[in-house]
């Protein structure tokens, strides 16, 4: 990779500005496979990697992952601050996780039904998550998220579900932050509210009368292109009770926070506890597996709805979860992120402030953001985000970061050199 | 396995009835586990393939897969008519597929973002599937057909879908056969026809009125506890004229049948070309991947949506596909699973009849399905299945069954041998 004018590898912050616009990678493999893309792809690819949603010199395809690393297919190498969006937590290629994949692929097979994993897997998230008597599993976040109001509207015999505006939760017909193609009848029974707002919850309860299947919420709010915000504890416990007078099924939606903030449930350091929650991304480390973890009484419901996929029973992607819970707890994975990231996000405000730029840099440590608050906020997370990425860390200009254990605080120290450099730059061009 | 009673291995068809039931399989380790898996998933078993659905006998779980063969969890051995309701069809751990994933991911690792395979593997479907221009991805055969839903209704603006009764089309909340909660707006925009009826197509199309937005249908008419029926000629080619006249989009769901009755879609031999085709289970031997393939007009309406996953980018899954597809190509895999199917069904249509029964064998012979017709056909399923079962063949009491191109003929000889002895048993117990 050029990093023209970085100063990469240096131990220590660099203090000074470095106003020059590193050179542009090298992108002609990424172009030409743009270029086949683009006849056999729609719009040249699909979903939240587009390329063109991103900032000029983001690449579209990549090659290679390794440890904290990624590699595009220029061969242009990044720390990657977004983990595969989550995914990711120990390490890309973590050779514990890969070695119970490839084991129990090796021993199992593709096999034709549910295999022990299923039971052990399940005995691992009733041992670990506070709240949970029974898991189930599936493959994609957005399965966890409707298998779980599925459950509780089949608990309830009711149908409304509370979420918060612009909390997302999943790329499903009824949570899509995207309007193409939606009906209105998909968003019927969803009423939202207003994250930490105890009146707009209040009205959003009132509106669902009776008929209030669920409250569906994220750990803390973590909307695009704003600040993460932690959820206010009187707002968390109104909600529990409000669940429980009129009993209705409080489900924590812990895909993107689960395991990161902490292995009992984010919500478990509050002492508030969920009725379902539902996880998927990290749980085994890029593997693709969902999980809803329930409380007993929810068990008849769980058991009642039709959730099912062909894919669903996949041992081998339980046999990683196992190794991946395991290897979390043994090494107190939470802590080292939260260490990594508070070096991160105190590495990054130091640099804003010395550069002059005003920013927030919010979130649970293991899963931090940056916004600035002068100037054209998102614009300048372009240019900032285009910028560190020439010069070796990959940061997402408008939605929060996640870091795993494979982050090492020299890592962490080359990416805050490279953010230096971008802001150094950032500043020239808009100062 | 203990066989007691069954003739394992002839190479003939026999042709003397065997009255004597087959001794109880070895189910210890079984109920073991279904005890732990008592107290920590719901029921028992989530989904699809829970025991309590199936005949006594059926085991719950399952140890080990490969080439056409299954073993639960007591070593019992069976032939897999189901693999695994269809994604296997090259064999349990077939060392080309396998190969395919494995190295990709010891090369590329669970990566970052998109690679060069998500190209690779587009241009395959592309150049495979006739009517196809583009292809996208994601994990579950569900997604493939709510993808295809939601790109329909964003390149009609319309809302409705009409669909076949007791069609399946995945476990969503718009589709599930289930009730349990589900709401009434979850269906508001689906309207059911009768597969093969034209009356009942035309009044749907009527209901809908302006709002007609696609027209979702599986190849043939597989539902469970039924004869499968192939499309009726006239209606496949009046359903396409419909779309073609309201610019309503047709939208085959080959998750199913794909590249088990033609590799070019399943409506190619009957020259009718759909808009959209969902894939699903096979296209990767048993890896987690779906596919919608598109014509050229409907690309802008798909990049259009929004659609995304976590996983479905997965590269190491996109190798085995493309692995997968150059294999049943090569082979001409769908020749071999049509005269091992050939094999099957008028074995069994001449064992029906030597001992006595009315049944209808019926389906692409890809994909077999036996239905008795006299006396209490369910009934008669569940003791000829649990009764082949324990004599070493797998087949599915009320579902159509699959092949796959690792059956062999001697495969089929002892299937048939255990099916023989299964309908020996059903004639002396309700004889």
């Amino acid at each position: 990779m050029d990093h023209a004018g970085a100063p990469v590898g240096a131990p220590s912050r660099p203090q000074t500005r470095n106003p020059v616009r590193a050179a542009d990678l090298p992108n002609t493999v990424d172009l030409a496979w743009r270029e086949r893309a683009g006849r056999v792809l729609p719009g040249g690819m699909y979903g939240h990697i587009k390329a063109p949603n991103y900032p000029e010199g983001f690449p579209q395809f990549y090659s290679r992952s390794s440890g904290s690393r990624v590699w595009d297919v220029d061969g242009n190498e990044a720390i990657d601050l977004m983990c595969s969006w989550g995914p990711m937590i120990l390490g890309y290629n973590n050779p514990i996780i890969d070695d119970a994949y490839r084991s129990e692929l090796a021993n199992r097979g593709l096999a034709y039904g549910p295999s022990p994993k299923s039971v052990e897997l399940a005995e691992k998230f009733v041992d670990l998550v506070e709240h949970a008597d029974w898991a189930m599993f599936g493959k994609n976040g957005g399965d966890a998220t409707t298998v779980a109001t599925t459950i509780a509207r089949a608990a309830t015999g009711r149908s409304k579900v509370l979420k918060a505006r612009r909390s997302y939760h999943g790329s499903t017909p009824w949570y899509t932050p995207g309007p193409a193609g939606i009906t209105a009848e998909d968003r019927a029974n969803i009423i939202e509210f207003t994250y930490n707002d105890l009146v707009s919850l209040e009205e959003a309860v009132a509106l669902a009368g009776e008929d209030l299947a669920a409250i569906i919420i994220t750990p803390h709010r973590h909307e695009t292109e704003n600040d993460q915000i932690a959820v206010d504890l009187a707002f968390a416990r109104t909600i529990r009770k409000i669940c429980d007078e009129k009993s209705a099924v409080l489900i924590l939606d812990d895909v993107r926070s689960g395991f990161r903030v902490s292995v009992k449930g984010s919500w478990e350091p509050l002492g508030i506890s969920p009725d379902l929650s539902c996880y998927s991304k990290c749980i085994a480390n890029g593997y693709p597996l969902s999980a809803v973890a329930g409380i007993e009484s929810l068990a008849d419901a769980a058991s009642s709805i039709y959730a099912t996929g062909s894919f669903w029973y996949g041992s081998a992607e339980m046999a990683a979860s196992i190794a991946c819970l395991d290897a979390m707890v043994e090494m107190d994975a939470t802590s080292v992120m939260k260490a990594r990231g508070e070096q991160l996000m105190n590495g990054l405000r130091e640099q804003a402030a010395s550069h002059g730029f005003s920013v927030v840099v919010s979130g649970p440590p293991a899963m931090p953001f940056m916004r600035f608050t002068d100037g054209k906020p998102l614009d300048y997370a372009y240019i900032w985000s285009a910028e560190a990425l020439r010069r070796g860390a990959l940061f997402h200009p408008f939605h929060n970061w996640f870091l795993s254990t494979a982050h090492t605080s020299d890592d962490i120290d080359r990416a805050l050199d490279a953010s230096d450099g971008a802001f150094g730059y950032l500043s020239l061009r808009v100062g």
